[in-house]
């Protein structure tokens, strides 16, 4: 017999479905104007059509389980999934990006992960058209799983210190994989420990005894008649994580395992079949396009967990009220029309405002970044085409550090609106746990966000030199490095509360302080001669100020132009929050660069509040306009109705423990203790043994 | 027949051992010094004595299979753990200083949890003598278990609003208690889920029609012969939460539910069993005291966390090596006493540094605190004792918002640690993914830590008016807002980095933000009639500064006074970080109050690198005198020899996945699929199938 909740029951009102239709009501704008601006129509039916087949499937379409099963059983329904998945693939033959839009919506990562993301386009970038032919095609099938195992227990990010070799016997024709340490085992490679029965293995290459360092091959390592591990191979699962545990990443030893001359991708560099010869890759900037791209996905994708996490979280601040504010006692109109006094929703409060808009601001300004950079490396990749590379440089360093910043915000953000959404927000019920748990690794994937602001500020740090050489290339970066060496010694000119509103204003005072940092860096470096080291505080935050610059510009550019509109104003205001709300989190740089004075900053503290205001009514709108489906969400607080209270206690209701009226455990650890006591039981009318 | 490692094979070289043995040599201090300094030699005794039980207990000294259950398993062995601990506190007679070292070691909530810290302490507090015989006796024997029901599902910290009502009926001389609404049910409450047979319920105590508000009755919910609900009760476990899934937080819900008179708690206020009459409480301010208890004990634990998340990642960071500072080329001898250069340990790079080292220096300011805190809540009992109140405001706000403080750093140093171990980091194998899980609820309950910073803001923003009307009472607090308001344009003096060395300096920096900030405020609410809801920023940001302050007068003055030694210069060298990052962390507040210059914040940034470099050859000594046991770390990375990556191989060997030759789930999902391309396989001299 399982626990259920008294059906008689209902929330105490308001409930949260007329709160939320109040605050729809109160909106300045049409929240689908801002939706077709953002994303198009055609974009948005898309989504829609693919939420229907994902909602309507009998694999995919019930996530009602999610929260309550360990690691063996969600393992077991996520290969069921990617089954499906592979499936659904070959029935509607979605394009990469839809299926990455299907994927998303259905929000959880699978062992076929990485054969889809880097197994097969590895071979199709680094295969040659035999290799293509001979593995390609069977993977696109799904007749082969595969997996990209570069990463070692001893080494992540650095490639170069990889231990597994690969040394070319030419009289067998054979590679020789062998993992000569411990160390050297591949560790973390998703889709290893369980489902894959091939690998890209990153190997150092050995030919005539020279090392030519870490190359790619293709290796079998599970039989396909049975699954089982080939000879002298070692491999498994790596074990719990904190996410990501729908996922086998999986280690792999090789004891001295031959594999013929066909397993190296030799599209680049290859070794002759005979002699043992290296022949070396021509040189390539090719490579950097595609990171570029990745992570202009990244950007767009931070956006999308921003605006997840942030509706989960506003939605439920309206709905949540508690204790009230004085100075605005809060009223409602109930179902029968009559005025009602109520606790405060807590969107009321300033300092919950302070804690969530600044992440709605955070996510459509990763929006109109991600596009931007999408067009930039749509033109970059027409020039390459045309050997002219001169995009390429500041194009690599913007998306290396906007990878960082924008995983780092998201990071923050859904960990932040988890906490604001209070006690509830611990339950898994909100959706925001396992959300933040899968979505974390993505700060050190595709580059640690640490390492990643060194490729920034390094090149910022050159345009600077280049600058002040005179040696400029025109782009944005020079222009706003040049720009400051013009006048090293500007102030901000605002002397008012409603300068603060003009974003041309707001866009100097960016441009300034970036520009100053780096020009501090060039001076410690070339002048001071303090290490690269020592420098790496200030590096990080070169990168940081620049990334914040470019959102800062692209979305005053995408929300100041064109047409007005309700849509647009409401728009400009978000704007505005995230400039002045960036400004104030960054407030230590503007101060200690003497660009902004102390009473400016007070000034920059008291607009803030006054731009949290003029968001408030807007709040819902800001966040419905996202259109983040309640199926993605699955969250009792963040869903579009409102009915947080029934939704927890239906979720509860499925909850394992409650499936018997007395839980599993209690005969051997409970019982004993209480039943000690049993001579000091009085039994009254009702049965009962009461003390 | 499960997955092993190959024997052979050891890690590169280095191996963590010889790197931590290196470590440690270079230290200037003995760390066992510092263990005495800071916790005295009988706590360790005691610490270790209580480690030798728990380590050789059959249920509590295999912690090996933490990482790998799902709820259920890891539920029942926690009720296991449980009932043994309720058995070693008989055996023992463990004091509460002592059980709650142990239950930290051990290191896991369980659903006895609130039994002890919340049921038996109110009936001790809140019940007469009677109650205390009949039901504090045999909970004490573990014969009924109880928990503490307030928190409802619509109403979180705010005690006022909640909904249960407790109306008493004269005639039959009971109380019915009743959940009016689905917002009503309890929620949340630790130990309701599955364990306990009694709750204190807090409900609204109505009598002669009237409603006294909340009130705690003790309630019979479950059968002592064979634990079923009793009639008119809903209750059950919540469902899977993000962390402290070994508790069972239940829901409940009273459909009229008859108690009897003897169930209101009535050692204050009461009611008339015959008449109903309502007897006020007496006016007390004792119940502050306690709060205080509490919250020293929460700073002192914080200490304890930080120090624990330090001492995995510094430990790891020492042993992991990656890459190399070419202008600091890294060299160890071997075991065969040959000069070997080696990669970088990750902990000489400075950006790691800033990451951790701070982290270090706030265990130890957290520490210095907590342990005055205790002096002061002593010296506060004593004076109350004999009717003198005249600490206790002061006392209570600044607990409140050290609460605040100290777990906000403790949450946010957890996840640091863990990011700053890079992939490692994300394996549970790390130790800090559970703890971190399990450590969050803490920056809420207590006291919401965004709330509990208007109280100790509200003490200050009072005190700086009696101060302004010359009213003050002397204290610490009243001192530093007088010497402000005696020179509210006083700067720092400083004009060398070497300046900043000076504690005292320092001090003074911290005293002037924050009182600047108070009288700031005061202005704002007095003079410019700001109402309160548009200060909660402000608000939250001066019970910050107050609270770092506190923290830096303590850590000073426990380290600069007495008599010098290696280690007493270590740790003001630790000190002094502390100090200085602080400082740099909250530049802006320093910047924006007029006190710093712009030359002198860029001068901080300088110091605060100078300062990492002196921490450097200490840095594992430092973590290493905490003291913090390997059975608590239950880690890979951070345990006390060093070996990491055998530690990982052989935790990865226990994942269940690993214990067939071919995983669960390949059968249904995955065969399908590799089999329909069985027409292309070609079978090898080997006989295995490839393509």
């Amino acid at each position: 017999m399982s626990t259920k909740f008294p059906k008689h029951l209902k929330p105490s009102k308001p409930h949260g479905e007329s709160l939320l239709l109040q605050e729809r009501q109160r909106a300045t704008f049409n929240p689908d104007d801002l939706a077709n601006f953002i994303y198009g129509k055609k974009y948005i039916k898309k989504r829609n059509d693919i939420l229907q087949i994902l909602q309507n499937d009998s694999v995919l379409g019930d996530k009602s389980h999610r929260y309550y099963n360990g690691r063996h059983m969600r393992f077991r329904k996520s290969l069921d999934a990617a089954k499906r998945f592979a499936e659904l693939q070959s029935i509607y033959q979605w394009s990469d990006e839809e299926f990455a839009v299907a994927e998303s919506l259905f929000d959880e990562p699978s062992a076929f992960r990485l054969h889809r993301t880097m197994f097969m386009p590895t071979i199709a970038n680094q295969g040659t058209e035999e290799q293509k032919r001979i593995y390609l095609e069977p993977a696109l099938r799904y007749e082969i799983i595969g997996c990209y195992a570069q990463t070692e227990l001893g080494h992540g990010s650095n490639v170069r210190g990889i231990e597994t070799t690969a040394v070319y016997q030419p009289e067998t024709e054979t590679f020789v994989l062998n993992s000569p340490t411990l160390t050297a085992s591949k560790w973390w490679i998703g889709g290893l420990g369980v489902a894959a029965n091939h690998a890209i293995v990153m190997a150092r290459l050995v030919s005539q005894d020279k090392d030519y360092g870490p190359h790619p091959f293709i290796v079998q390592i599970r039989s396909l008649e049975n699954h089982e591990p080939l000879k002298g191979i070692t491999v498994g699962d790596i074990g719990p994580k904190f996410g990501f545990n729908t996922v086998d990443n999986g280690f792999i030893l090789f004891d001295h395992v031959h594999v013929p001359h066909i397993a190296m991708l030799a599209r680049y560099s290859r070794i002759d079949r005979k002699t043992g010869e290296y022949i070396k890759p021509p040189n390539s900037k090719l490579a950097y396009g595609t990171m570029v791209f990745v992570r202009a996905n990244i950007v767009l994708e931070s956006c999308l967990v921003l605006a997840r996490a942030a509706t989960v979280a506003t939605r439920y601040s309206a709905v949540r009220v508690q204790g009230s504010d004085a100075s605005n006692p809060k009223k409602v109109t109930d179902s029968n029309g009559d005025l009602q006094q109520v606790e405060t929703p807590v969107l009321d409060y300033t300092m919950q405002q302070y804690r969530l808009f600044p992440i709605i601001a955070q996510a459509y300004a990763c929006h109109f970044t991600g596009q931007k950079m999408h067009h930039m490396y749509n033109e970059n990749q027409e020039r390459m085409s045309q050997g002219d590379f001169s995009y390429l440089a500041d194009l690599h360093a913007s998306s290396s550090g906007l990878k960082s910043l924008t995983t780092t915000l998201a990071v923050s953000a859904i960990e932040e609106c988890r906490r604001a959404c209070g006690g509830h927000g611990y339950s898994l019920f909100s959706g925001l746990g396992h959300f933040y748990q899968d979505y974390l690794p993505k700060a050190t994937w595709e580059g640690d966000n640490y390492l990643l602001t060194q490729q920034t500020a390094r090149y910022l740090i050159k345009t600077m030199r280049s600058v002040v050489a005179k040696r400029e290339e025109s782009n944005f970066s020079s222009q706003y490095l040049s720009e400051y060496l013009s006048n090293p010694r500007a102030r901000c000119s605002f002397t008012r509360i409603e300068d603060l509103n003009n974003p041309e204003l707001l866009l100097s005072a960016f441009k300034f302080r970036s520009a100053f940092l780096a020009d501090k860096a060039v001076h410690a470096l070339d002048v001071q001669k303090i290490s690269w080291n020592d420098m790496l505080i200030d590096i990080y935050r070169i990168s940081r100020a620049h990334c914040q610059l470019l959102l800062v510009s692209n979305f005053i550019q995408a929300s100041f132009s064109g047409p007005s509109s309700n849509m647009k104003q409401a728009l400009q205001q978000v704007a505005l929050l995230f400039c002045v709300s960036t400004l104030e989190q960054e407030l230590s740089d503007f101060l200690a660069c003497g660009y902004l004075s102390p009473e400016q900053a007070l000034m920059v503290k008291k607009k803030l509040v006054n731009s949290l205001k003029l968001i408030r009514p807007n709040a819902v709108a800001l966040v419905d306009a996202f259109g983040i489906p309640d199926y993605m969400l699955n969250s009792a607080l963040g869903e579009n109705k409102g009915d947080v209270y029934e939704k927890m206690a239906a979720m509860a209701e499925l909850e394992p423990l409650n499936q018997t009226k007395v839980a599993d455990g209690y005969e051997d650890y409970i019982r004993p203790l209480i039943h000690k006591g049993k001579k000091n039981w009085k039994v009254g009318k009702d049965g009962i043994a009461r003390l």
